[in-house]
């Protein structure tokens, strides 16, 4: 995929989240998989309003190969996720209120989800007796060290849709950018209703 | 009524059940019987985009007379409607946050309304201090096993409006397009308002 | 105000409500007083789709004066508050989660509030120490049974911005148009604030 | 900045705030600070249809200087924020369900949030393991003696981002119309996420 085809499709996908209230103010960051390496949003642009300046070309090792703009503080997470996912081919990282809130009410390192249906709007997932297990990592202002956290942790247990920072948002991937959307759309469904569950039952349950 | 005009009216129900956040992810389906049989969405397209060749045109019997799209799994549980409601003209399937956390916390085999005054959106509901019934069934990979189960549950206790799906959705019936979005309208502002009383009133309420 | 005028305003005021989701499933009902009675919104159609088609006009002692539309059922209560409240030239019927919710949790026959700087948008109230109190009535399906009731309580406890109706919805009243909507609005934000205070601190407090 | 380009700015900004709810039934104030002193919204208009009549313009004391309508009851409260915060040129006032509810449920005289990455939408913020501190005040309707309050406060502990009025809303500041918009999105998300942390864990935790 060319630079120019990506850059296209995640402003796209960027008016689309952020109509859904899921990057607040400048919040979150996208990227793209591409022949040349990689495209990332350049930090402190509403996600919503993206244009081609508002995007970031990397190399295949991650280095800027144009553009003086700043990448965002994020851009690590992303290249680890690239790189820990061989098949991920876009990463879309957003803050919502469902993510933000449950990674920090659930205690554990993952949020395990099961008897819903819409888990099967993740690739890989057919039934809603499926677990749906996703990992939740503390919260870092020292990207290298969660990256590092991250990759560790996918050795012994391979993420596969994405992780949650707690406090903080989710990253989710994809092999296309409608396989990466319609993943996001069902995780923050799940989360919605998650989050309605606990409501009712409590958190104990 | 030919094809096409049920392919209008569905592809415009789809757009506005999309606004409302009801067919998340790819997710649900929508059907209408014709004067040649059925027809019903493919399966795997957002249906707030459908278009003319995301349906698949069924015969009277079920058996796929055109097209070589793939039916949505849950076709058959559509037909199960039919059969078993012969006033209904069309289904409506659709996943909201709060038919899906409503069919979980409800621990038993209906939801049971009443004293709300939107009940009477309902076809032959006249009054609040009825009881509106709708069944809970729980969901099933095995649509075929599913359908029968819901049949025989008809055979004792006539389905009027709709079923629910536990931890999955809604599937509401109507004579014509306008009867079932009103129905699917009122029962989602019914599903909503119980929420929010169960949240005040705590679930043994 | 002529009848035409009237009737602009309401269709007006119908997408603007109707986008904020307090009428749906062809619910509510609205009216003005004009020169030559009244105009109130026939039965049956989507109230953010409203035409002059959609309305009927009644002379000034509430007979139909022309058109051939079933009036709507509650048309009754209408006319009782614009008896009720001279200055009344404007009614708004609505249904939101919040009015059906709230007025049912609340168990006695008024929602009091005070502490809220927004009970300054309904007209007369001036400060947030005063408190703002909605009577609540149990819901009938025998209008003139429920109007006969409200004009009891009218006689010794003025009505002076609207009442709810329990399970059903919010009667508001205005004397221009501009009046009437922003004590619609004024009183969904205080009802929508007070279904979430109540969540935190529960029904008890 | 001229009182043209800061009207054109907050006539933009009006939409953006009435579109996510911030300021139902006329409420709110929005103003900001010019070479020939400030401008400050009128009273009584909807701020999401502000145009340049709806605004008054005032000199380098906060007198009014020309146009003849009323100015906003709380404008000696903007005038007080830019006299104790010099580098602030914004003050956005609004009144969200969450802000309005959270500023109530929360006892104390400040809301204390920490454990969230988007605190880093507010400018000096660099850290989730930061606390941010937004003051509350009581509600007063003398707002002379209101901002006499917020003064005093200011002296021994500066004002950063902006205050709470208890059940009444936000007064937030910003250097630039971005950075106003930016923190005014960032506390509204944090503030809906404290609301739904506060549902799941209880106000006691």
């Amino acid at each position: 995929m060319h630079n120019n085809t990506a850059i296209s499709e995640l402003i796209e996908a960027g008016k689309w989240i952020s109509q859904r209230g899921w990057v607040p103010a400048t919040g979150g960051n996208f990227s793209a998989r591409t022949n040349s390496g990689f495209v990332v949003t350049a930090s402190g642009f509403d996600k919503g309003q993206l244009g081609s300046h508002t995007f970031i070309e990397l190399d295949h090792v991650g280095n800027r190969s144009a553009s003086a703009a700043k990448p965002s503080a994020e851009t690590e997470l992303h290249l680890c996720m690239y790189k820990l996912i061989p098949a991920a081919n876009y990463v879309l990282h957003t803050h919502s209120v469902a993510a933000t809130v449950l990674s920090r009410v659930i205690k554990g390192h993952s949020l395990d989800l099961d008897g819903y249906e819409m888990q099967k709007s993740l690739t890989g997932i057919t039934s809603h007796l499926d677990t749906l297990s996703i990992p939740i990592f503390d919260n870092d202002q020292d990207i290298d060290r969660l990256s590092l956290l991250v990759s560790d942790h996918h050795l012994h247990m391979p993420i596969e849709h994405g992780v949650l920072i707690r406090g903080h948002g989710l990253y989710v991937v994809g092999r296309t950018i409608s396989e990466v959307r319609r993943q996001l759309e069902g995780l923050e469904f799940l989360f919605a209703c998650e989050i309605e569950r606990l409501k009712l039952v409590g958190l104990e349950s």
